[in-house]
């Protein structure tokens, strides 16, 4: 299947729509998912074009996975957590929905369950959030 | 948090217990999950010791994630998937229940969810399933 370049993250990555923004390096780029399914639930893209796994490069898909690394520690500490839940969606039946490939990283506490998908956050949540995840990269 | 050698999959390493094999390299091991919850359920593992992701090193995850990419390729084509679910627990909050690093691939159908976790595989059908995986590799 083909990379399309109208997909949101790619929009995201151009500049043409807004994201809150924790971080980037040469060949990724991290910022809230606007449904979070938990506090500090973030997403990690390439700045190159792939549509999901199935079709990135070891640079793609290495860069991506050190960057999940460096992110999923910051949560660890910004939000005092004491698991990550990683998810990779691959096409819609894989449970895909913007066709730019991407990682789920979801913090998670004791006894605390994900919420169910689709629901938006209030970003004034979204902002409060993410600054202390900004906050633990900037020690 | 330290890696323990006696996890089941360091044994399945070691060839202390069997696992239904599917692919090897110089860096990874693959084999079926025996509680899956998609048929093609399969588990993609690094040969060297690390917890989880979040201490594995740059070349543990990226070969890890090079042997996802070919398996799930494998799989879509095994199993005449649509999609690809890759799910990935660090810690027991996070979802983790055995303390090697792993990725879980589950083949994905339109209409067809995830079983519920923690049943056990009849281990006739793992073979027979795990079968096709093979020969697509063989091919």
């Amino acid at each position: 299947m083909a990379y399309e370049t109208d997909n949101i993250f790619a929009k995201i990555l151009r500049g043409e729509i807004p994201s809150e923004k924790l971080y980037e390096d040469d060949d990724t780029y991290v910022f809230m998912d606007i449904m979070p399914r938990a506090d500090g639930h973030m997403l990690v893209i390439p700045k190159t074009p792939c549509r999901n796994m199935l079709d990135a490069t070891p640079h793609q898909l290495a860069s991506c996975m050190n960057t999940v690394q460096k992110m999923s520690h910051a949560a660890m500490t910004a939000f005092d957590a004491q698991g990550i839940t990683l998810q990779q969606f691959n096409e819609t039946e894989g449970g895909q929905e913007v066709f730019h490939l991407h990682f789920h990283i979801l913090p998670r506490h004791e006894g605390v369950r994900l919420r169910p998908p689709g629901v938006m956050a209030d970003f004034a949540d979204l902002k409060r959030i993410a600054d202390k995840v900004r906050a633990v990269l900037d020690q």
